[in-house]
C-alpha cells in the first residue's frame, strides 16, 4: 500500500567530527522515501532545480520511488547547510536556502489520488497544508516539523497540525511547540493541537509514541552506536521506516504501532553509519530484519 | 541474601522547580538501602554526626536496615547541597561538606563479615576502597561515584575502581571518567579499567548496561514522568533495586541481569515522585511489581 510524502529534496553541505561533505543528496523526503521503499510504494511530490542530476534521480528510482510528483524547475535546488559539534544530537543551521521551494505550489498527479497514506515531511506548513488538502481521501496523516517553522511559522504550523494524526518530531521540538520543560507535560499539549498521536524521539536514546486517548506510551530503544559519522535524516529515516511498515501492514492496531516503533528506530541506525543517506541505498531486507532482531534482544527480557 | 553498603548518610538542602528542602534526610546509602531494603538484607557502614536523631535512624530501622555499622561521630553530619534548574537531568552543587565524613575509618562490624554483595555508594574513593579491602570474600562489589572525584580524585578513583566489578554511573560521568563524547566508547574504556560490567544511567531515557566479555547490551527504560519533583537520590535508588534484586537471585545470569536493570529504574521511579526519600519509605510489594509489569508494557512487543 502506498504513501505519498511531500518534503524537501535537497542538497545538504554539512560537517560533523568525522568530515565534511558539500551538496550531497539530502532532504526530509529523500531520507523519508528512502526508507519508507523497503516497506511500500512511497510517492514523492516536491520540487527540484536545474542542478538536480539524473544520477540524483537514480538514487530514488532504482529504490522503486515514484518520483513523477517531483517537478523540475529552473532554479537551484532547496540547500541545507549545517554542522553537528561533539554533540551530535543537534544540528547548527548555518542557512536553509529554499530557492525552488520558496514558490513551490504542489501539483498532486492523478495517478497520486489512490494513495493511502500521507506524510508531511519537513518543509514550510503552508506547503503541507496545502497538499493535506489535495489528498482528502487519505486514510492516515503523518507530520513533520521542525525548530525553525515552530520559531517562524507558528500559526501556519498551528493550522496544519490541526489535519495531522500522527505527529513525530524529537525532544527539542515538542517542548519548542508547547512551551514545556517536561516531554509528558510537552506531549500532552501537542496532543490537544490536532494529532491523535506523538512520537518523540530522543536521538541516541529511542523514541516514545504518546497517545491521545489514555492508551498508554510506549518507548522503543535506539542502537547504541560508538561512532555515528552522520546524524542527518536520522529522524525522517525514522519516520520513514514507522509510516512504510504501518503502510504494509493490513491495520493499524496497537501491535503494530509498537512493531512500526522498532522499525524506526531500526531504519535510523542504518542511516547514521555513513554520510548522507548512502546506507539507505543498499539495504537488504535481511539486514533489516536481523537489526530487528538485535533490537528485540536489547530491550526485552527472557 | 545480605548487601553491605558504604557511602554518604547525610541531610541534602535542595531546590528543585517544585520547592525547596533544608537538610533533609538524604545521602547515596539512604537512597541505596532503602531501595535495597524490598529485595534483600542491607547493612549499612558509615558515619553520622550529633545532629542525626533517633528519627532519621528510624526510618532506616523501619525497613529493617542494619545500622550497627553506622558509626556517631561528634560533629555534625554529612551535608550536600544543590540546585535543579528546569533541565532536571543535572543537579548544580552548591556545597558538599564531609563534616564527620572528612576523618572517618570504616570499621566494618564482625555481623558483617559474611555479607555476599558490596556496595561502594558515592563518597571519596579512598573509603570505598578501604572498606573493599576489609571486605575480600564478598561474591560482587558495585560501585557508583560522581564528577566531583572524577575531577578532583581521580587516580584515587582509578584505584578503586580496579576493584569495582560493576559500575553504575551516569552519562555525565561516564563521558568525564572515559574523557570520551561517545557513551560507547565511553563504556569500551570503562570497561579496561576494572569494571566487567558497567551500567550507564541515561536519567528520564532508562539505562544501559555493557560488558566487557563481548556479550550484547542491554538497556532499560524509565518511566515517562509528568512531573519529577525532585530527582535526588535517583541514582543511589536504581543501584539499590539493581543490587537488591540481584542479591534475592540464587545465580547471577543473563536474564537476572537484565530483569535487575528493570527493577533498578522501577525504584527510581518512585524516588522522583516527591522529595527526598519518602517515596521509598512506605512502598509495598504490590506497589514494586505493578510498576515493573508496566515498564514491560512500556517497551516489550506483543
Amino acid at each position: 500500500m502506498s504513501i505519498l510524502v511531500v518534503g524537501s529534496v535537497a542538497f545538504d553541505t554539512l560537517k560533523t567530527p568525522y568530515g565534511e561533505r558539500k551538496k550531497i543528496l539530502g532532504g526530509a523526503a529523500t531520507y523519508f522515501s528512502l526508507s519508507a521503499s523497503y516497506f511500500a510504494k512511497v510517492r514523492v511530490v516536491g520540487v527540484v532545480g536545474d542542478d538536480f542530476t539524473p544520477e540524483h534521480e537514480a538514487v530514488l528510482t532504482r529504490r522503486g520511488i515514484d518520483i513523477r510528483g517531483l517537478e523540475h524547475a529552473s532554479g537551484k535546488t532547496f540547500h541545507w547547510g549545517g554542522e553537528y559539534g561533539e554533540n551530535l544530537s543537534e544540528a547548527k543551521t548555518h542557512f536553509t536556502d529554499l530557492n525552488v521551494f520558496e514558490n513551490f505550489t504542489p501539483k498532486i498527479p492523478t495517478a497520486y489520488d489512490d494513495s493511502r497514506f500521507l506524510f508531511l515531511a519537513n518543509i514550510q506548513p503552508e506547503l503541507q497544508l496545502d497538499v493535506r488538502r489535495k489528498m482528502p481521501r487519505v486514510a492516515l496523516v503523518g507530520g513533520d516539523t521542525m525548530n525553525l517553522w515552530i520559531n517562524i511559522k507558528r500559526s501556519e504550523l498551528l493550522e496544519t497540525l490541526k489535519e495531522v494524526d500522527i505527529l513525530l518530531i524529537n525532544d527539542g521540538e515538542a517542548k519548542l511547540l508547547a512551551s514545556e520543560h517536561s516531554l509528558v507535560l510537552a506531549a500532552r499539549k501537542i496532543l490537544t493541537m490536532g494529532p491523535k498521536s506523538l512520537v518523540i524521539k530522543h536521538g541516541e536514546y529511542g523514541a516514545t509514541i504518546f497517545f491521545n486517548d489514555g492508551s498508554h506510551p510506549f518507548r522503543a530503544p535506539a542502537l547504541p552506536i560508538a561512532e555515528v559519522h552522520d546524524p542527518t535524516g536520522a529522524g525522517d529515516t525514522f519516520a520513514g521506516g514507522f509510516m512504510g511498515y504501518l503502510a504494509s501492514q493490513p491495520e493499524i492496531t496497537p501491535a503494530v504501532l509498537k512493531q512500526a516503533m522498532f522499525y524506526g528506530g531500526v531504519m535510523g541506525s542504518f542511516t547514521v553509519e555513513r554520510f548522507g543517506p548512502e546506507r539507505l541505498m543498499s539495504l537488504t531486507r535481511e539486514e533489516i530484519d536481523e537489526r530487528f532482531n538485535f533490537f528485540r534482544t536489547l530491550t526485552h527480557l527472557d
